[in-house]
């Protein structure tokens, strides 16, 4: 409802937007942990920067949910992903994130080489870690050979051990249990329907693991599959359409690209540093109206529960900033799609900071970029679906509602 | 919709949660009351707890509105009460907390015992409050004339004036007004359907309350009665199944009994004073995962304009508060259903403090707990439907929303 209410009011603007998403940046205060890592980095351009900033709070999702990546973003983008129309399989957003279009009819499930020892239990879900290369070698067997077998299916290579397979066929569904049992020890699972609908597609997927798994039987560590995700493609209003303007990824890993892919952006290859990816939005300065920046490095350093890293990562992306700053964006947020806190090493549901500079932003008193401090900032506390609204109207692209 | 999402979404968790609802405790500063109850009585235990929790504040139900008790809990357990499932009506919710259960077809009206002069009119609504013993000897009577009559309707004695009438048969309906007039010197109103599904209901506690006058005609003071609040047996979807968890309910008043039970949960015999729910609640410890406790008496000396009377019930309430911290809840939330600022001596809509502690809430700055201080707090502002969802998330009870 309110996605339609922007559109409505959609008008042309010059004004750039560029939404740094630091993913899982939040963090907590507990007895064990006396500072958040924002609190805790040494961040004075961040700082300068809400110090000529209105600043506040996201709350990602809603009160007390935890978002995996694919809600978490979407939230970000204006999108609500406890609606069924926001819920978007993880093998899709994979493939997207690939450069590979799924379409109407097909289901996308992502997979992981694995290694089973003779008896055929799995030793390892990763196959370990194989290089790329070798991703890239057996995609390709695979593919001849789901070929040769006239199989209604695809393999496209990921990094290391990852690839995608997508189905294709009549009355395709989504409606198919992981074959990854998430544990070592025993074999992988069969390819099961979670309803008479994905009955077919669950068949077909047995099948083609099959073909798979024959001709990959004597490789040393990549000898099974496992496939998780099974989706179609979601049906996302387009953000450019929505919004009449040109949206830009920036985004180093597949996944996030599957998900800006998903909402229309449009994809720009970039490296994986903050300082690669400005590079990549310099040179595409004048394509976009929108630019979305993903740091993925302060989520991994929470995930490992690694204060100490989530810190560095935070002074690398301050000393990267000022260059993005130097670039002139008129609406420039800073903020994270949900809180990684290091003591946790999880993602979790605290609200994370947020920071909207813009000719138009109210430039409060807040001087610091961390959570409490941003807890007086004049943005107050909103959900993380509304912040698309927020950068549309100091980017000047909302028309007035009503005479 | 949300609370669909919370059950979708539930996973086990050893950690405890303790709801502590302070009844009304919110509170106003005014040009005649220039500190609240919260802000003049000594608490220096909720103070500590404060210290070393997540603070903020709970708008009850929604901005503006002042809820009755009923709505106001189930707010606090997580429905939505503007949604028609969330309208329960006071006359259930009577019966639910003196142990009836209300079943499908049947209807439940409140009822006080009240006095009228000999030419009809009503000079005391509550019958001089007549000993709980009398309202009982009154009520078998009572139900032995109506069994003769062939009357299919029972009553259930409550404290003091008050009792509950539940009707039985085909076709009843909620829709009959209270007979109750709301005022002396006239005398009671007769049952009036409020819609044609009504008529034969409204007929029904007509014929009911002239048999039962005709018993107590000669009392010398509990002569006439007067109904309220007809109602039928919601529909709320339980906790324990919507979180998969065990849900514990003490409350001395049985309005508070009925109301958690509407919600599934399980009643606790205890006392009226927070030292005797505790000491139930210590009890009990092994056989909830969610302790819901409910202290009346802040609403009480709230509902008298009584600022000094509330100022003491918290500080005993502050006194008490250690032996439930002693007890190890991993959550404990402290906060109200609504505010019932003395200088209304009623409820009202004004937002109410929350504080969250728990092994994974953000400790902020704020080192007092009343309505000033916990504006600063790391929670913010939300709904009182909200806060379940917040409990659940501190215990560990919500699994990640997507991939």
């Amino acid at each position: 409802m309110t996605q339609q209410l922007l559109a409505r009011l959609a008008q042309p603007s010059s004004r750039r937007i560029v939404l740094l998403v630091l993913d899982g940046v939040g963090d907590l205060r507990t007895a064990d942990q006396p500072a958040t890592a924002l609190e805790t980095a040494a961040t004075p351009n961040l700082d300068e920067l809400a110090r000529r900033s209105a600043t506040g709070r996201l709350i990602p999702v809603a009160p007390g949910i935890t978002p995996g990546s694919g809600p978490g973003h979407l939230a970000l983008f204006g999108y609500d992903p406890t609606e069924p129309a926001g819920d978007i399989g993880r093998g899709v957003l994979e493939a997207m994130g690939l450069g590979i279009e799924v379409t109407a009819g097909q289901v996308a499930a992502r997979c992981n080489f694995a290694t089973a020892n003779s008896s055929g239990a799995l030793i390892d879900r990763r196959a370990g870690r194989i290089p790329t290369a070798d991703c890239r070698r057996l995609c390709e067997l695979l593919n001849v050979a789901l070929r040769q077998a006239d199989a209604p299916a695809t393999v496209t290579p990921g990094e290391a051990h990852r690839f995608v397979l997508v189905l294709d066929g009549q009355d395709l569904s989504p409606d198919v249990a992981d074959t990854d049992p998430q544990a070592l020890g025993g074999p992988p699972l069969e390819a099961r329907p979670t309803s008479a609908a994905g009955e077919a597609t669950a068949a077909l997927a047995n099948r083609v693991i099959s073909l798979i798994e024959e001709v990959i039987r004597d490789e040393p560590r990549a000898n099974r599959i496992l496939t998780r995700g099974y989706s179609i493609r979601p049906s996302l209003p387009a953000l450019p359409e929505l919004h009449q303007a040109r949206f830009g990824a920036f985004a180093g890993y597949p996944f996030y690209r599957g998900t800006a892919a998903a909402c229309g952006m449009e994809i720009v290859p970039c490296g994986k540093s903050l300082v690669e990816i400005i590079e990549s939005v310099a040179e595409s300065w004048d394509q976009f109206d929108f630019f979305f920046l993903h740091v993925k490095q302060t989520d991994q350093a929470g995930e490992d529960g690694n204060l100490a890293a989530k810190v560095a990562v935070l002074e690398d992306v301050d000393r990267a900033l000022p260059r993005l700053i130097d670039l002139g964006p008129e609406v420039l947020a800073v903020t994270a799609d949900h809180s990684t806190p290091a003591p946790l090493a999880a993602h979790s549901w605290h609200p994370v900071p947020l920071l909207i500079h813009s000719p138009v932003c109210f430039i409060d008193e807040v001087t610091q970029f961390h959570e409490s401090a941003v807890t007086a900032g004049h943005l107050g506390t909103m959900r993380s679906t509304e912040l698309m609204a927020l950068l549309l109207a100091n980017a000047d692209r909302l028309a007035k509602f009503g005479a």
